[in-house]
């Protein structure tokens, strides 16, 4: 068995983010050499998320609306009572989960046809991880 | 550590179902000689989850409800101008995640007493596909 | 490799309680032996889920009002004329998820800052598991 793992690096201009990472974790999944086994997309703080959807823009722009609507930025969280502005954030994260698991099949990510990863940040604006590791033979 | 991978093709009468795939999922475990390990069930398509749930026909029109109100049907998405008309069924994704990862334990699913494995299709009567991926001993 | 599996036994005294379990999943990975591997930590039960949050009790009011605020309780879910009362506690399962996958690195969950693990309750007052299992290295 073999396993790897690779931390990547955010910070977003904007607060609220999509970005799309499917070529960096198809390159940490070369670099583990791994043929056959799973590789954890994870993020490794509260008020983001790894989601797979398809790269477009209309869609990206109908899932923002989405997510405004059921998980609303607020100013009277009872969480902003720490000082954090940053409820909302925590919201989308549970919504949307932190995490995806992939199947690595023949060297690569076994993605559907219009599978994409992405990386949804949700309070951006500093630096946040996500953690890749893949494990298998 | 072996592996093992098979995909389950899907393509629904309707354009939503819930689809009980629990027999199908041990068989492919069984298939796998896997005693030990994680099994990986998850949608190659942005409009269709896997999900546990209960086996119990109110509690499905429950959901199918819930799904609704939660991710409505709407014509006027943005994703729409693609041509498409999907946008609440990768909504609907979204919310229910698009994959579960089961223990394998003395070469069976470790489900709990009610928990059965569900293929949801929120836009179906086309061929799509799930991906079983298990690893382990 | 190797692998190891543990079952977490809860009983609430509330019908509705958060449990931080991380200090649990990592005495389960230690006395798995595994140092880099994979954790899943599961809900065997179809009315409760594990999530990853912060612990901060204003936030878990936020999350509790959010949660009844997308999957209220209500009486007359058709699953009710099963006999149950807990149409809203699926509800509020398939929301935040059953389950997490963890990264473990050097014989540790490989957890950002702030991330806790949780057991999130929401039909309790009898016993209920979460199955937690180990693969690695």
């Amino acid at each position: 068995m073999k396993y790897y793992t690779e931390y990547l690096t955010f910070n977003t201009k904007e607060r609220r983010e999509l970005i799309k990472i499917t070529d960096e974790v198809n390159k940490v999944v070369k670099s583990s050499g791994v043929r056959e086994g799973l590789c954890l997309v994870s993020s490794m703080h509260l008020t983001a998320s790894v989601i797979v959807q398809d790269d477009e823009e209309g869609l990206h722009r109908d899932i923002w609306e989405w997510l405004e609507r059921l998980a609303p930025y607020r100013e009277n969280y009872l969480h902003h009572r720490t000082g954090e502005d940053n409820g909302d954030a925590h919201l989308k994260n549970l919504l949307t989960h932190l995490q995806v698991v992939l199947p690595v099949t023949e060297g690569r990510l076994d993605l559907g046809p219009w599978q994409e990863i992405f990386y949804a940040e949700f309070d951006g604006k500093r630096k946040k991880r996500v953690v890749v590791k893949v494990i298998g033979l």
